[in-house]
């Protein structure tokens, strides 16, 4: 399972502060902790000011790479941040997102290829997010299409099947399971990747429906989460579910993660 | 999902303790505690001395139908108790359990079928268990044969696909899940049971262990678990699994269980 750590995301009220405060301890905190953590790869979103994004993410990226050298995963659909951001980076990040909307294409693909980037693609395009798992695969069938014209080889396609919340629709678990074993059949080079806080969205408990859900998702085949990697109640969990499904030879994860500590589940409160 | 309370158990210390001491008031305590707690059967299993098998088991289900309403999982191998226990029950039993062996056959199905009792069904045969899920089918289809020949319903039918240790074998989860799957496509009309906890043995953190083979279970088609419904972090599971799998409309029976206090997640120790 590959990790990419969530955490430093100028949406988040307290990340947003310290990039307009240019607090660079904050950052590279969360950059140390979420790598010491297990993350394979860190999501940089500089947040949703046109004008600034550019700035705030060169500064982003320039912070979070002098403490690790963790990849980097730049969460922008803005083109002139991209390649603004390709040139500082340090080895090749991954690109968050693309997905079938022509103006994301049109704008992201080609530096997707240029500079041969693993990228996520989202299940939706300009007539939004579908209800059926058939639907959300027609999309990214479109989307494929693209990305192979454009010489990038599926390995690099981590397709995110969009999480929405079970509060409101019964199915939305289930849409998103069958997605991802739609995919697995499909474009069986391809990975699997999705944010899951979504889906516990406005009902108690949420953690233990993120992590049951994740689970449930790594079987459907899921090969990459878009967590906190400081979450040890995730991290546990995939622990769990990986050994489970026989992807954990003679069990050596599982119990190495007990040794290292990683399996004490802390105290969950409700709400 | 289907609870089978296992805590009366004569091969567990404490209760093989009361059991000799006919300490009433530990065995009714138990009792009540699962019921309190959810479980629709109360599994009462008496022991394995054969020569007092059958006064002890006359003594426990006394004792706890003057406590509970709950139907009974009689856990016995032995006709003879069986048949007497078959006079003190107050409504129709399950048995658990029947297997392909021909001993077990011969002696409890006439039981099963005389009473129209619910039944537990291993996959398991005179030559053992199988270590692939195709086999364990096999077995048991030939069960099958003989209940239906005995003109016993499929619906009466809970097969137990055999939780093995995950420890020894790192598809013993795999094996399982599959057997599962094979079984609910075979038998649209049986249950699937099991006992979990044997897939956690010898390794550390059990409960994180057994809680997340219970969700991957749920989904792979078991409807009727044996656990300790005192349980609360496999309850969770349990109500966590069954919201994310769209069998929980409008998110009624999770938000029920919230409001119960039932999805507050202790403090879980290592080891």
């Amino acid at each position: 399972m590959q990790i990419i750590g969530e955490k430093i995301n100028g949406t988040r009220k307290l990340v947003a502060k310290a990039i307009t405060e240019r607090d660079a301890s904050y950052i590279q905190n969360l950059a140390k902790k979420q790598v010491e953590s297990g993350a394979h790869w860190l999501d940089i979103n500089a947040g949703t000011h046109p004008s600034r994004e550019p700035d705030d993410l060169i500064w982003l990226i320039k912070l979070v790479q002098d403490v690790t050298d963790v990849p980097l995963c730049l969460d922008s659909a803005n083109p002139q941040a991209l390649q603004m951001a390709m040139k500082e980076v340090k080895q090749t990040p991954m690109i968050n997102s693309i997905s079938g909307e022509p103006s994301r294409l049109e704008g992201v693909l080609p530096i997707v290829a240029e500079h041969g980037c693993p990228v996520i693609a989202l299940c939706m395009d300009e007539k939004g997010i579908s209800n059926t798992a058939d639907e959300r695969l027609q999309v990214i069938q479109k989307v494929f299409t693209e990305t192979r014209q454009a010489g990038i080889p599926d390995e690099h396609i981590f397709v995110d099947p969009l999480v929405m919340t079970i509060g409101t629709n019964t199915e939305a678990g289930n849409i998103i399971f069958n997605t991802m074993r739609l995919i697995r059949r499909e474009f069986p080079q391809a990975h699997i990747s999705c944010g899951l806080s979504n889906i516990s969205f406005g009902l108690p408990v949420r953690p233990l429906i993120n992590r049951t859900f994740l689970v449930l998702a790594i079987e459907a085949g899921m090969d990459t989460a878009i967590i906190d990697p400081t979450d040890r109640s995730l991290q546990a969990a995939i622990f769990a579910a990986e050994l489970l499904l026989g992807k954990d030879r003679h069990c050596l994860n599982y119990t190495r993660a007990f040794r290292a500590g990683k399996l004490e589940i802390a105290l969950e409160k409700s709400g």
